[in-house]
């Protein structure tokens, strides 16, 4: 090296032991995933003057970096490893997707041209295609990984609007069709999913352009209604580009109804997304393939290797049957790709078939995860799930204080606390309204004080307007006996809150 | 574990020794990163043949899947770390970044809400604050870490949009918008970036919405062209919604003159976006603070700590001068963050300040990398650059068979290899244009040739309509030496490339 001139890496000695205490450090935690806490004890204050340094003006020793990291970075974390972690959909993390996560980190090899991530570029078509088999969508078609489901989301609805407008607004803009008009999108009444909301704001449709479809009594949209509720729409001069259906919904990941959508699709010349963020891999289980009969008739595909596949954050996905319609939605120049190699040199810029240009190397963390286990392995995990899922069900059915909402599906499983003495009562519709309240306050509360205890991580959801406990189990890690801890806990905490509640409720109605 | 339950976990044992191995690995690229070849010898045929496997049935062993990367993926990678890579902007890693990117994916908390990551939103806010104290940004700022530049711009220049709009399109869409007119958005004609053009198309507004700004003779953006341009444009019923000032351009790292931008900027009432994802954070260096003045005024400033801070693939970020517009932009409701605890308890969600809503812990390996060396490390590693730009051109000055297209900015440099013999014909106007299809030819040839040698990763661009050899130079690791070795093979490839060119070039004459 020059004289005088420095850089930003250790003595190659020095790196290895910091990269064995990182190593320790990351072993620690999955030895004690299954004991350490959901939650950490401190509140958003305390955390955010844990980290309130001045910017750093001299550098640190690399070591001393490090240890931040069990000083103050652990301590204030939340472990979505754990299996009792239930909230939202969150993919518990592979361990070998860690080590890859750093060796992609180390070469860092930018995925956005071929020219600067050979490899990454060939891996991530690789588990587009193994992705793509995986749910039996055709080997054929398109795809990119992408930094989460919202931008996978993004990049199919998109291009269904672009598809619609015939790519003629790619240069133009939205303002220069002048066909009379509002661009209409659908999904199902009670299972839409933030992230539709969000694509349809930042693609300038807005967000009022979304319709919403009823749903049968299992929460799955109603074909007949999406059929009838599109002719309306057309006759009223909307202009539909795009129905969404679930597949693994977000609140008791349900699957829409998938082939049937699929002809009303087509009769209708719409574009057809699939948002399997959450379930679509679920097709690898044979007992539920029926379920996702249709899947390879959709526009676009979305599925997220970093939920129920547990990679590591942040590995989102979408497919495209038609490949051309995804290059001519995303395709550009770019001078700096000029070269005088024949075409056999050029190899496929994926940063020209999605939202981002420069890319990381997400894929290795797929890929290596995929072969560590095979489709059969996360078959094995991915049935663990559903039969937790199931077991929570059959343990909310036979308790006579815990009340049933839905069938179990896939992985979501939401119901309901519900004291004995309170279910007369509630089974009386008139009687219902009058003590709703109450019990969604109650619900509420019991999942907050468990998460605040750190004994499992559980959140609520509206299931026809009544606040429900929801379980989301994609750990791969979950077992029936962390399902029954839970449970209990939650019984626990209902117990005594109600207790607490009641007097509340009492002294109420003794003011009154 | 319950009877028969399975999960992804190696033993405890086993992940520690998969972890040194791993460990080991990237010690050892790093121990060789100055030798190992920038780009490798296999063609995207080769590549794509190499991984080709059939979709994964059976797990293998967490070791075979390892070693796999020995074996198939770095024999395929390009290598950005090297000192000698030039290519487009790459930052070259922090070797504590890529750790910190698997203690990250380890513990895999998801970002997207203060819930599910309480010590990665808060950091992620610290490093926010860290970044705009760096470049001079005011201290209250709004912001928030993208997946890289194209996302840091789409947020800028959707959030440009809506405030243009008054934020009543969120739910309406654009084309709720009655007043006439097109949307349009401005920048330098001869520095754009595509990345503009992407999110042109992607919100709405389409490509043709850019304005090119005419450029001094330096490539920096003419204010006064820029006020003209905006007077007429609104005169002719366009309506102007934001101003892109590059700091730290594409071809030749010059950054637009900042100060006398916002001033047109606010005589006219436009968003002014900084789009410093190359070279804002040059602002540390005091000698170069004077091209930085103005940039506090800015709307809204990019700037990708993955490129000039080194930081491990993804890492962009953006900066919001009202925190509000921000919010206005992108908050939602999201009923799985109901909870029954007092305000003090919700914190930061940072999926509601940008376009993704799960979202990776990347702030992570900022964090640990800006304390890792701190600003007045940073402040040497960025002023080697800008002297190994310098360097370069005092070699290029020096050279009869080169040419000088530019003064040095920061540490992108681009020049013209020129045979000694053609000097003077390319000095007269009239001949230029007769052979400058051909000098045009070698200069794209020869770095074509030298990429695939491995010896060096450069590229060319166009400055003035003609090819130019392209050096970005912003590894930590590059040094005068590097610059020297690189300028010598480039004329190797130059006398040698231009020996066989006269030959073709002299038989297409005999041939006519």
């Amino acid at each position: 090296m020059s004289e005088g001139f420095d850089s930003l890496d250790p003595d190659p000695e020095e790196f290895r032991e910091l990269g064995y205490r990182a190593v320790d450090m990351m072993a620690e935690h999955f030895a004690n995933i299954r004991a350490v806490d959901t939650f950490p004890e401190t509140t958003p204050p305390e955390v955010a003057e844990e980290f309130d340094d001045p910017l750093p003006r001299d550098g640190e020793d690399p070591e001393a970096v490090l240890a931040e990291w069990n000083e103050r970075v652990y301590p204030n974390a939340t472990h979505q490893g754990s299996p009792r972690w239930y909230g939202y959909v969150m993919g518990s993390g592979t361990p070998i997707g860690a080590l890859a996560d750093a060796l992609a980190a180390s070469v860092n090899m930018n995925a956005g041209a071929w020219m600067g991530g050979p490899s990454a570029t060939e891996i991530e078509r690789q588990c587009l295609q193994w992705l793509a088999e995986m749910i039996g969508y055709p080997a054929d078609c398109g795809g990119v990984l992408t930094s989460g489901g919202t931008m996978a989301n993004h990049a199919a609805l998109y291009t269904a609007l672009q598809s619609a407008t015939e790519f003629e607004t790619r240069e133009s803009g939205l303002r220069s069709i002048d066909r009379p008009g509002r661009f209409t999108l659908y999904e199902s009444a009670h299972e839409g999913h933030s992230s539709a909301e969000r694509v349809a704001e930042m693609i300038g449709v807005g967000s009022d352009a979304i319709r919403s479809v009823p749903c049968d009594e299992d929460l799955r949209m109603d074909p007949a209604a999406l059929d009838d509720m599109l002719t309306a729409d057309v006759e009223n001069g909307r202009i539909p580009f795009c129905v969404i259906a679930y597949v693994g919904s977000i609140n008791v990941s349900t699957v829409d109804p998938l082939a049937e959508i699929a002809d009303v699709c087509a009769d209708h010349g719409v574009w057809m997304h699939a948002d399997g963020a959450c379930g679509a891999v679920g097709a690898i289980l044979p007992e539920k393939e029926h379920l996702y009969e249709g899947i390879e008739r959709a526009d676009s595909v979305t599925l997220d290797p970093h939920k129920w596949l547990s990679v590591p954050y942040s590995c989102g996905c979408v497919l495209f049957r038609d490949p051309d319609a995804q290059t001519q939605a995303f395709s550009m120049h770019a001078e700096y790709l000029d070269f005088t190699e024949e075409e056999a040199y050029h190899g496929t810029n994926l940063g020209f078939l999605g939202p981002e240009m420069s890319r990381p190397f997400r894929a290795l963390k797929l890929w290596m995860s995929l072969k560590h286990r095979g489709v059969e392995g996360y078959r094995q995990l991915l049935r663990q799930n559903c039969r937790c899922a199931e077991h929570l069900h059959d343990r909310v059915v036979a308790a006579d204080d815990f009340e049933v909402l839905q069938e179990p599906n896939l992985f979501i499983y939401s119901f309901r606390y519900l004291p004995t003495d309170l279910r007369d009562a509630v089974a009386d519709a008139d009687q219902r309204e009058a003590i709703n309240d109450y019990v969604d306050w109650l619900n509420q509360r019991i999942t907050d004080e468990l998460r605040l205890t750190g004994e499992a991580f559980v959140t609520t959801t509206e299931i026809r307007d009544d606040t429900a406990i929801r379980l989301s189990i994609c750990s791969h890690r979950t077992t029936p006996a962390d399902i029954d801890t839970t449970f209990e806990a939650l019984r626990e905490h209902g117990e005594h809150i109600d207790a607490e509640g009641r007097k509340r409720v009492d002294s109420e109605f003794a003011d009154n």
